[in-house]
Order: structure tokens, then C-alpha cells, then sequence
């Protein structure tokens, strides 16, 4: 899985980002990828992946995001995933730990103290598993009605190092993932 | 998936309880399954599953374990089945956090202080996922070499509520991932 | 396989109910489902499945059908979509014999003394099998051409009875399957 | 599908049939096969692929049955491989029913008048799906305890034209079953 | 898989061919096919399925080729898409050295001399492989800064003969390929 | 795919490589690879794979053969199986092109001047894509019956050489299939 981190400029989030192969479309990466970028979040409703959210009417926003888009063409199955959306997530959690934050994970939702820190959707296209994490940096710009938090409120100030060292978390927990798959023999 | 809690008798574990439809031949249950059960570890080499350890003629040994047995029938496949396996031991390192024992995660080792605290497989069957886990109740009978610590000597003493209480919440991280998977639309 | 009988109103079928989650956007149901439902037929070409009716330019209409809308996630295969929709219709057969009526099934076609009752389409979405089946209810406003029939001509005037009977019928043969499904050992 | 039947001799059946490419290895049909053939029936422990008759170490065997071996190799799931069966059950019915015999399918099994005319297997090898499909040409032999009837008790004495005709059948049934899942667009 | 030669008229080549069931909506053929014919070739931007191309926004241009396309629906994986075009590109070349032409391929690619002498895509709908290739009849309408060469430089003045005799190679290619799959057991 | 030329030593092979993981088993190589090694050839009947060999008990023998061993976790399908083993045969056909040998395929099957050079065989394991190919160094040890012949009788005398060159044709030949399966968006 490469890591792109993208330091030199903004991009929001529209929802476009999780059609397939848009991180070789945009950066020429082939194959499974992990892209790390900062911007805005407002998802335009032709571009929303949970069905619950579109039925609800839900608006999903925030100005100021750390986004990860995740792709991966090896086996494009839901439940595939969807485990592997909470597992990276997970692994956030760990790391926010390191940065001796406390968390609560609910499935696909980072909350600390009980306010959300975080928004999710996996999905597959046709030919890959499409996963958008995005991490509030400050909770600005969030729908009403939701109690939210961001980075800088956890004492989180160096972005980019966030994005670098979650970044290169996620890579490492995929690549032993993957690893992993490979060294077993079958079972009877 | 269904949850059972063997709490009337200890069961040994050999690995062979790793082959497909162990739940439903010994335990009648149909489908999507954990079987947690208490019991000494002692895998015998032609019921190795990890080539790693097989190569490098590791023993996998321990005198007195919980242990967790996971079936999933829907889609038999390796990257899913290690996917899973390292969301499951996430999700023990978080109920063991609400212990308030401070674990480390790598990949599908869980360590206390250093010291290994559980071992764990993940594999598939021509028909589904097997996944294997096992946590040390005592740091008793386990290979040389290897420095390990149980639930005892982090002052978990009643294993069985232990076994009930992580059993659940495996299930419900299962039951999240599925659940999750078939709201989501297909992205293009 | 979740079933819904919608007795309080009519829904029209124009096709669009063949795409994927129409069961999770209109009534909230997640996963594997029957919807049965009475209405229209009068399938819009651009919502046409069978490339077959579309190259000759067929019209699918009639004023009063029970239609069935099931959808299953477990494997998105055409050949598995086919064999289900056969299966589901030849079921429908024999609950039509208990009835007393004598139907002769071809392929996904029911006839009563050669005459049309019902129509059937099975395909695949890039996440789930959507199968559905027509039965007039009266055979009014068919295209021409058809000798057609409806269950009033054969004597079932309670359709909603016919509708929760054979609902019941075909949730109960998937269930069969599924679980049939789970109980074999593989064969070498 | 090609079809077999064969008339010149008497095939026992021990379970065996049920591994993957018996046709090839014993008729050289390469591909998707139907064989029928008649003999006695007594399942091996070793051979039985229900799970639930070898917890019940129950005994399967007949002394005169007509066999039909499927196999398809092109998507080897068992919830394919179980509505195939189904299916395959049902069409044996639907031909009963023209030579005048009344039958009542309980999923994969033949009732008339509430005697037990058939038994049936359906699993997966690693390439391809198996099912065993056991009609009793007398009602001899039976395991104890089930009430059983035959080919014979019910009137059907030219035991090959049966053979052949429902062979045809069944093969036909699956020609239109993967001819129907090539003509029909994918859905959105 | 079935062999259509379209010998009778021109069809020219805009990308639209690459879309599933193309060969059956347009002439009635069923299941896996291959079809041959003679045309211009302009891809038009929104069919182009490379996004290298698309990045680079290349234009994909000849005024007279031989198009081959292929639909495979036995199994809608891009792995087995790439694999199967670069064979069938590589038994061209195969044919085109019993022509006396010494060719040199470079993945999906052939060069003579140097010089291109053809195109190619592979890619998957949700159903079905689809692959096109397209072999210049004459080096002209090329987009420029390629050097490119076509059949009649090479001596190839019989195109026709050209087309039913590649054509009838690359479905006996294909047909080894399946027959051989089915001949093989698995391998523990 | 890792590519291992091992120089130092014979490896005889009886078929046994052909099982899962062997290479990972025997040198450590983990995922996708591709293993020459130069050996006696004579594949005991229980290792045999194609069943047309074992139903005509044909004799798999030479004294001295360069063996390519080839495992690919993506995907275990036949017909993917069947396909790159052709188009690995094919390849090679053009690396003997190449030192100015001219070859005739036969699927994957090598002549030169009628007589036979390699065999091959391709299948599945659970977990795996394995396919064996075996080139003569020697037609020496060959089944009486079979006209066959040698890189040396072809004039081939550095082996080693062939070996090198060979193994990385294949593993390019691997790399580009699999990245030309990654930059290709999908079609309706």
C-alpha cells in the first residue's frame, strides 16, 4: 500500500474522492494506496455512500479536515471493507493514545469525553474497497445538533505530523494485514 | 453470529478446533460463530497452521487460556480472515483498556509491558474464515524464551466474566462490521 | 430473509425497484429481503433488464399484479441469481397447487392451461442478487399478443392472503438453502 | 451440462461419486455433468458430507436407487450448490407430477403421501459444486424407522425411460438457469 | 466461446463496444464471444477505460483496423482480463509469424520493426471480461509523433482471410484455456 | 513476484511443489513467486494433477529439466490458473525466439521441429494459483513414445544463463499483467 501525504496544498472533500481509482487519477498511484490530505468537508448529496445518511438527510460537514481515502483492489467485498474500515480506525484510536488522548471507538465513530471526533463510509466500487476516515482539526462548521471535537482541541497542533505518523500507521497495520494472509496454510 | 460461553468444563486446545464446522459438529451451531472456552494450549505440529512457526519448529504452548474460536461462513477468504483476526484483538485490547490495563498492539499479538499476553491465527477453509485467539490466564507452561504475562497477573480473577464480557463484544464488533456493510451504496 | 407484506396501499412497479438497497432506501429493511407488494406493472425501457425484451422492443405492462422484489447480498452471481429466481417461481408453483390449481412452469414463466400468469427477471448489482416475479392478479392490460390469466380467473379472490402465503413460502425455501448451506463438510 | 445415463450396468453408490471430477476420472466428461445411474446405496462414515446425519450417526443406504451426480464448475459456493439442489428437487417433482404422481417437496427431500422417495446432498469441493440426488426404485433396505416409498409402489416400472427422461430434465433445467444469467443487463 | 466474423459491412470503433453484452445487443450472441470486424477507430473521451491515456489525454485513432472484441463472463476479475489479453495479443502475434512477420511484443502491445502496429484494452464490467484490439490495415489516421505500421506494409493484402483466420486462433486459444481448467484437480 | 534463481544446488522435482506455500515453506519467500531450479523430473502418480495423465497412467519423466515453479495468491481461479500458464509458455516461446530458436505452442505444450521440449501443468490450491513448467535440458529419461529434444540439442549450452534470463521474462511478463489490471477504469 504506498502513502501519499499531501503537504503543499488543501483539497476538500466533496465525496468524489471515494469513486475508484481517483488517487490514480489525481497522483498517478497504481494499486493499493492510502492519499492523507487536509481541507474542508461537505459532501454533496449525489455523492453519499450511506444510505441511512441520505434517508435521514444528513448534512456531512466540517471546515477543517484530515482526510484519509483508502483503496484496495485485491478482493472488492463489502464486508471486507467494512472490517477493515473499524480496523483502521481502531488503529487511529492507538495512536491517539500515544499522543496520550483517551478514546471511545463505536464501530466506525472516534469520540472523546462523548464528543465525535471523527466521520467514516467504506464502500466498494466494481473493481475496489473505497474507505474515507476524516478527523476534525477543529470542530468548526459541524451540523447542528452534533457535540463534536478536533485535534486542536486534544492539544494536537502539528497537523502535518498527525498526518504523517497516522499515515504511515495505517500502511504498516495493512501491510501486516496482508502479510499475515500469506504465510498460513489452509485449514481442513 | 452466534455467541457461546462454555462455562461447565474446561476444553483443551490442540488446533484442531481450527478446521471448518468445528462449532456445529461439536456444539450444533449453524452458521457464523464464537465458542469461547477455557482450557490448556498445546498445538500439535500437524495442526499448525502459521509456516513461519512451523519453519522455525516453535512450540505453542501455554497451561491455562481463555480461548476464542471464530467461524465466518460468508465470504472464505484470507485477506478477510487476517482483517478480522487484528479487529478482534483490537477489540480486546479496548475491553481490556476498560480493565484499565494498559496494553500494545502488534498486529495480532497483545502485549503487557512487554510481556506477551496472547497468541492468535487466522486462516481459511475451502467453505470459511477460522480464527483463532488465545489469552494466557496464567503465564504457566509457556515455551522458553518467551516472556508472558495472563489475566491473573494483571488482576483479572474472574475468567469467567472475563470470557462472557469479551465474547460479547467481539460479537457486537462483528455484528457492527456486517451490519455496516449492507447500507452502503456501491461508489462508481 | 427479512419479509414485508405492504397491505396498506398500492406501489406501482416501473422497474426501478430491480436496483440495489430499494428495500433499505423505501422501508428501511438492511440486508437480505422479500417485498411483496400490489400495484401497476409498466416497465419504463431505460429500467429494462432482459436485453431480450429490449431488442424487441417488448412491452412488460399489466394493470394489477402481487410482485415480489427479493434481494440477497451473500453473493453477487448471475448464475446463483438465475438458479434462486427459478427455484422461488417453481415454489410459487406448488403453493399454486395447493390452491388446487395446476400450473406448468418454464424456466421463470408460470402458465395455467397455456395461458400467461406471470412474468420474472433476475439479475445482479455490483453488491447484491435482485430477483422479481409478476402475478396478474386479473389479466387486464396486457401487451397484446399474450393469452395471459390472473388469480381471479383462477378462483383466488383473497390476495392478500395469497400475497403473506406465498411471501412466507419463499422466505421460508431461502432460509432452507442458507442453512442447507451451512451443515455440509466439503467434499475432496 | 452433458449428459450420462448409464444403461449397460449397475453403479453402486458409497459416497465417493461426491468428490470433484468423478465424471472425468470414470467417463472422461470434462465439465459441467449429469450422470444417472442405478444401484444400491449405502453412504461410508468417511464419505458423508451432512454434518448433521454424522452427528447423528445416522445410516443412509437403499438397495435399489437411481442416482444423479451434478457437477458445475463454475462458481464452487455452497449457496449455489444448495439452490441448484433445490431446484434440480423441485424439477424431479414437476415430472412426477406428469407421469401422475403427486409429491410434496420438503426442501431437498420427495415425500408421496407422506413415505420418503428420495434423499440428496448438495457441497462444494475447492473447484467445483456436487450434488448427489438418490431416487429409491423400491423401497428396500431402508434404514429403520423411515417410512419409504419407491419407483415401483408408484406405478413407475420403465426404470430407464424415467432415468433418461428426467435426466433430460434436469440438464435442460439447468441450460435455461445459466443461459437466462447471460442474457440480462446488470442493475444499478 | 462463439466466433463471428463480420465480413458485410464496416463498423467503426468509438469505445462503445467495451460496454457488457455489446455482442449480444448487437447480434444476438450469447455468452462468452469473440467478435472480429473492419473499421475506423476514434475512441471518444468517455469511453476510454486506460486513465493513463485519460491523464495524458491521448487520442486513440486509426482510419481502417481489424477490431477484435472478447466477452468473457465466466469470472469478471481484471487479473484474469489483463492475463487473457496479453495471451490473446501474444497468439496474433503467433499467426502473424506464420505470415512471415517477425514481430516483437511488449505486454499488450505489437511492434514491427519498430513500429506499432496495434492497440488494446482489458477491463471488466460488473458481469463480464471485456477486451478490444484493434490491428492497423493501414498506417494511416494515427495519431501523430507514433510510428506506427499496418497490414498491407507487412503483406498482408487478404484482410479478410486475416480476420477469420486470427479469429478462429484466438477461440481455439480460449477454448484450451477453459478445457484445460477443467481437467486439472486441486492441489493441497 | 519475487523471483528466486537457485544456482547452487539440483532440486529434483516428483511433484510435490506443485502443493501450496512451497515456496514459502522452502526458501521463505512470502506471496506471488516464481522459483527455477534445474533437477531430475519423474512425478510420482499420487502428485499427479492433469487427470487425462493419470486415467492414460502416463509417465512424467526426463533426467535433467530447468523447472519453473509459479504461485499467485490473487486470485485462485483455473481458468486465471490456465490462462497465465499459456501465456508464461507463450513467453518463453519468445525467449527461445529470441536465441533464434524457432518454436511451434501447442497451448502449453513447446515444439521445435515436432519434437516436444516442455511440459507443464497449471491447477489450484485452496489458497493459490501453482503451475509447473518443465524445460529439457537433455532429452535424456524422456517416456518411450515421446520424440523429444533439449536446450542443448538446441544449442543452448549456458543453462544457468537460460535460467536467469527466462525467470525474469516471466516475472516482467507477471508484473505487467498485474499493473495494466490496475490502471484500467471499469465498464458499464
Amino acid at each position: 500500500m504506498e502513502l501519499l501525504v499531501v503537504r503543499d496544498r488543501r483539497i476538500d472533500y466533496d465525496g468524489s474522492a471515494i469513486r475508484s481509482h481517483w488517487a490514480y487519477r489525481n497522483f498517478g498511484i497504481l494499486g493499493n494506496s492510502l492519499v492523507v490530505f487536509r481541507g474542508r468537508c461537505n459532501v454533496r448529496v449525489e455523492e453519499m455512500i450511506d444510505i441511512e445518511d441520505l434517508r435521514a438527510k444528513k448534512e456531512i460537514r466540517s471546515d477543517d479536515m484530515v482526510h484519509y481515502i483508502v483503496e484496495v483492489f485485491d478482493v472488492p467485498n463489502v464486508l471486507l471493507a467494512s472490517a477493515l474500515q473499524k480496523l483502521f480506525v481502531a488503529r487511529l484510536c492507538e495512536v491517539l493514545g500515544e499522543y496520550g488522548i483517551k478514546t471511545s471507538r463505536k464501530g466506525d465513530d472516534i469520540y472523546v469525553n462523548g464528543k465525535k471526533l471523527s466521520i467514516s463510509i467504506a464502500t466498494v466500487s466494481p473493481v475496489s474497497i473505497k474507505i474515507h476516515i476524516g478527523i476534525n482539526v477543529e470542530a468548526k462548521g459541524i451540523p447542528e445538533g452534533i457535540e463534536a471535537t478536533g485535534l486542536r482541541e486534544l492539544g494536537i497542533n502539528d497537523v502535518e505530523e498527525f498526518m504523517e505518523r497516522t499515515g504511515r500507521a495505517l500502511v504498516e497495520e495493512f501491510e501486516k494485514v496482508k502479510r499475515d494472509s500469506l504465510k498460513v496454510r489452509w485449514a481442513g
